[in-house]
């Protein structure tokens, strides 16, 4: 239920012979979907011709079968899935990203945030460049392009051009040959590739969509490699780049990514029934039965029932037709969208103590409606159990934790939020016990801690 | 995961004076989307002025904001979503039908099938009637109107039709000074009604639409009854039936209804738990975790964890953004639909002992894919235990349990079919259990066991 | 220029084997689009199965590619084209008719209006019939469909029903093994057929259409007629019907039809040139040029020229882009919806005086405006000429020629209109010498001259 | 019936206060729709943001009712509509093109075509620059964004501009404060504003879209000026620019334009009456009725009647609802799109020898056609005059007068030409004479007399 938003997902195809790369494509789209609902797009390499369609609208809103049978059979493509934080809603920001230049002919999708692209877009500008789209995947295009320039590869002008770029990004480039996917040194935004039967290579944000298209996964993309799919064969570039300690974003494992994907080795389902156990040892309480806000609680709230031993029930129905298109009703009316979307199963929670988990709290509004559908539907006590800590800091890297004046727990304390929210109490995870939710570690947790791996930006050019 | 499909969701609105009866429908339809994705409608009375919008397509395709702002306010409206199992897909069948009969103008919004719809639809047309769809509801729509020539109300014509009409219907229908709902003597189907605390009535299939409005059910519409709200107040008429035993559905508990409705008094939830806990002690195994097919199969899960012991767990995902207009991979292609819309949690079932719960088998393709996929995660066993005994009839009653020859078990014995989706144990819920899934007893299993409650069609006209 | 509209245009093809009759039928509206702008529809007879897609809209916007290409091939196809006076723009009024009657399963398309239809309507619904249209064309297939019960074969059907019908009706309609149709005995509206080098029938509101898709005109249909195209050949009907007068629009000569139609015998454009001949002769004028407003006025200019020997010009320019999707200006917008319409050619008029030639003026608003445009481009004199009689009367057959209040000519003398308007001089066609447009004789001029051929109807039923 | 397309046309709005700018530019567009019909937009400046709309179709398909009342108020809107001869048909190359950068923001709409393109967007990318179009608007544009880096003014920078760009270019920009016009040094394309009494300046290709919006035409922009126009009123800057002799492209007089428009004071229908005149002098011959092809032919053949004293006649209709989504017939099929989309009035030309008056002919196909309809409809002889010169030599100035290999004149002799498209003799508008078309002469005719003003580019990227 959380109203944090991942920006985007990416995904690649190589294979070793023409075919429908456009539908491998779609159908890893909709395994990525869940991380960018805004626009998305798909571009093909047909023997060096780029043939693309990309609009606002989930996938299915994108791809009609029209559209898809249009696409040529091509030996590569690159398909992209966005949710824009920044520089509005707008077709033009659609991905993947274009470029005809005659040196460096790319299509670029992009997951993640630059830190410093305003710095960077405003001396590109000086020198003669001109933006066409409001998203900092254009900077790093420019970038890679004045970068090939002066050199004979196009793996070559990434890696000259990583020491320039900060902050989040998980890449996949196509040139005319070669397929390039890429994690910046702190590897904040998962990438990772594998391999069908019949040698494709696939490349994604997540395993889930390498997965979904019948290939097997290999492993991560490590922080700060360059990968590099050609008819030479897979070759992976580190020596450019200087080691760093790995900062996957934490929120990753909490809520973005889906449960049944693996990054960087761990199993995200795992790490989240881990967080509910955890905060069952942090916060426990004497309950009938333990509930998870629909879709996101549900693992924690399993956690938390296998650690307490108290037993799991349903006790929310969300209503899976309400999307994009939803029309809310207008404020002041008689009619509740809390209502509309989620409904309690009163023979769950009649007369009991219930535990609802969930993943996180922004501004507080949803929740507090939740726990009154729990009151309304006859439980007797309700306590919230989160299973992130509070968000205290905006993030730079790719989501939309917003500033601080948004953000509920920079205001308040645990107590005044549990009475606002009308729960019986409230338990945040500890911040301290983070590195327990993975077994690797080596993760950003800024929105929660402030520490920022990198420089943050001084301003927001709109 | 049940192929089965509702035919219909009915949605009435009545409201002491001009309101945005529209929006309310609007958002009613949308808690019954499962009832029905082929096609809705929203018909308002505006003042005796009927304003109607239907079209193929879910609520939130043919639903616009542009499209609902300009529907007038009014004091009464009727709703309608939809899934043809006969007659085509065709806009000319989409619901509420309208007659603009000098005596008889109404709107009518049907959730059924009536069983003797060809043989009344002969003698109709040979006293000179004209159809204009296929559907039977159309045939209602005469019967009455046949019926209010000779009398001098709305509620008199429907009841003076009733005795003629065999099968199932629960409709709500709106003259322009009056809307009616009636359920059919056995009650094959469900339907409620509630109140808002503004005094706003609202009708509809089930209890969840009635609450995600705003409104209290007042109770389930009897076998039989017509309720009539007018300006008057709220009639029950209740002598011009014959008392019949109550058939309502029993599919209606096990797969159909949402799980936080309630039907004729029996929470649709605990029913389902009940089911698992029944399978449990008539179809136990040693095994390591429970896990329900999403979505409809968890509730039965849960139950079997319960009375079985064994922890529940989360072993599948199912793609939420699949829908309507998805393009399936082609026959033979590399690409599996099933992988794509379903992903099996490898965490969770490497290694272990796996129970899978599901609603229903009804050609065993989809059921046989799911196993594989958790085989190919590493599940040491599978498990199934259907919450539904075998179909081996037909059903005319308004959903598409098809016929004997597409019916998996009516060809194969429960080991052969345990073999064919690759279980290594299989588990159908008793049929003579069935009784025990509510406390009221009183439905139809024909479907399960051959005994129908009416005469059942000698032929289907095309 | 006149704001005067036909209600439809009929088209029908009879194959001597399966083939592409939705195409030819697709081309067919094209030619007939000028008879109804607002909605079309195709029925194919796909050996009995009828296929059919209608909308709102223009054929090019109602028929893409896709939904052309999905039509199945067939030997017979019905087409309609329609503008709707009464009834509203709705969907629900889209033609063909579709009847799926047991007995007399038919597609129905129709050009005209009855003028007894709510007498016929009322009788129909009191014995049992449920309209679903408010268009008349229902009440047509509902007394041909009773008939249909009554004899042995389709076109018995029509000539029984055809007593009854009081008005205007050119018919195509189709069972499912023939091609039927029918003029009405007065011959209201046009109806012609044809026959291509492959033996394919074609019947068609207008003699365009048959020619533009390959086939050369066979004749008109005579009043009364019918016409049964089947494996048996063709065959007409004669003996059923009273000899009447012929009653042919006369409208249809001065504005409805294409110019290179030829309707019993006569054509078109010449009837118009006529037209202007003899308004040259009974308002003779002198001036340095004539010219007509586009594009209805020109080939009355032109026959005004040649008659008078003042040189013959082009003044107006049409924009040719401005359809049915147009934004008007707002009411009282710096914008001047007739300026963004229409231009004057300056050098064409300036310091001239100049004969302006139209079809008709029905309110005065738009040629008054025109006359405005040609004084502010410098023309010294404006003489306007009008090839048809003033509108003093409503139209019951089928035009939107509308009640007296809104009939400028009802209300004022042609004296008083000229200094309206701002013309020097005004004449209309003398209604005295309306025979003299066709050589032929036999038509209804009731909108100028108040003799309807047939009762009228006294009220109108919303 | 020129298959000969031009490239685009352009609009500015400049007023002194807010208002409904992007509406003025709507019906602006309208006017200018000959002009372009795959792809239009507009862009509105609100107090110095942009805020645009643009897409593939017609003016009419591109803005909706709610898309044109989306836009805010604002005082300056830029306008375009194109057809695109290179890059394809794409989205992305709609205009006006807008630039973000920081020191250089713009919307840019073009009207022509660079000769020296690909070289200037060689040295372009080389130094740094990365197009996101096909279009050499963009190169303009990056041109003046890189002058504008230099200089203090946007009108400075486009006056630097000018001496590298070689070709035809109107253009029409708006930077947040200023509307600027500018036409080449040559003056290939027209270029005109005006003025509306409430004090709103209008620029546009041509007059009639200044009339069309209510203003008064000014004057033409002259070659090489820039007019600037801001709160310090219009300013004129010709000082920047070597004068050289005006090359205005004559096919605007002969087809493109609007025959109500004057271009650099010139009659666009005069000019067309008179090249009848001429051709009646020059190629004479015995008939009994002058007709043109519709639409481009009238003026031409009232001319040719004028001189000739054979009387002027109407012997084609044009189907007007024939438009950019007609689905033309297949290949081979019975159907034929000319007669679909013309048809000859046999009563205008049995028996008769006619002169079919044309603007010219490309491959010759369509007219051979055409003559054929005539012949078949009776007529004795046919005489084609064509109103320019046959095409020898492709264009590159923004027209697509193609390749040798494709223009019939380049292989076959005037009486071959006449043989192939079956008529009775073939006239051509004189070369030398085209100087009398204007009386002010100045213009290019290098398609017809390989007379390039420019240096001519040697190879074209895709």
């Amino acid at each position: 239920m959380s109203s944090i938003h991942e920006e985007c997902g990416v995904f690649g195809v190589f294979a070793p012979k023409p075919m429908e790369t456009a539908q491998i494509t779609y159908y890893g789209l909709y395994a990525l979907q869940h991380r960018g609902q805004e626009s998305c797009g798909i571009v093909v390499n047909d023997d060096g011709q780029f043939c693309s369609h990309k609009d606002l609208g989930l996938v299915s809103e994108v791809f009609s079968e029209d559209v898809l049978s249009r696409f040529p059979r091509g030996r590569m493509a690159v398909g992209h899935v966005r949710y824009g934080t920044t520089g509005g809603t707008s077709r033009r920001n659609c991905q993947p990203i274009e470029v005809n230049h005659q040196k460096g002919k790319m299509a670029l999708a992009h997951n993640g945030n630059l830190s410093n692209t305003d710095k960077l877009r405003d001396v590109l500008e000086l020198s003669g460049a001109i933006f066409h789209t409001t998203s900092d995947t254009e900077t790093i295009a420019y970038i890679i392009t004045k970068e090939r320039l002066k050199t004979d590869s196009i793996e070559k002008a990434v890696s000259e051009a990583m020491p320039v770029l900060d902050g989040a990004y998980s890449l996949v480039l196509m040139s005319p040959r070669k397929l390039i996917c890429v994690r910046d040194p702190y590897g904040f935004r998962p990438l990772c590739y594998g391999k069908t039967r019949d040698g494709v290579y696939i490349v994604a944000s997540e395993s889930c969509a390498v997965r979904a298209v019948g290939a097997e996964v290999i492993r991560d993309v490590a922080p700060g490699e360059i990968l590099e799919f050609s008819d030479e064969g897979v070759v992976s570039h580190r020596e450019h780049c200087q080691e760093k300690e790995k900062k996957i974003c934490i929120f990753e494992y909490i809520y973005f990514a889906r449960p049944d994907s693996k990054i960087d080795g761990v199993s995200v389902h795992l790490s989240r029934v881990r967080a509910g156990r955890i905060l069952a040892r942090t916060h426990p309480v004497s309950a009938d039965l333990v509930m998870g806000a629909p879709d996101s609680g549900l693992d924690a709230a399993l956690g938390f029932s296998q650690e307490s031993g108290i037993p799991f029930g349903i006790g929310l129905i969300k209503n899976k037709y309400i999307g994009r298109t939803f029309i809310s009703p207008e404020q002041g009316a008689r009619l509740d969208a809390v209502k509309i979307k989620l409904s309690a199963v009163e023979e769950s929670v009649k007369g009991k103590r219930v535990v609802l988990a969930d993943d996180s709290i922004v501004r507080g509004n949803t929740i507090g409606r939740v726990v009154e559908l729990l009151r309304d539907a006859g439980a007797k006590e309700v306590h919230v159990r989160i299973s992130s800590p509070p968000f205290l800091h905006p993030c730079y890297y790719g989501t939309d934790v917003d500033s601080e004046e948004n953000l509920i727990a920079c205001k308040h304390a645990v107590s005044e939020i549990a009475a606002m929210i009308g729960a019986d109490s409230l338990g945040y995870f500890p911040v301290e016990k983070l590195s327990s939710l993975t077994e690797e570690g080596g993760f950003c947790s800024a929105c929660f801690d402030g520490r920022y791996p990198t420089a943050i930006p001084t301003k927001i050019r709109k």
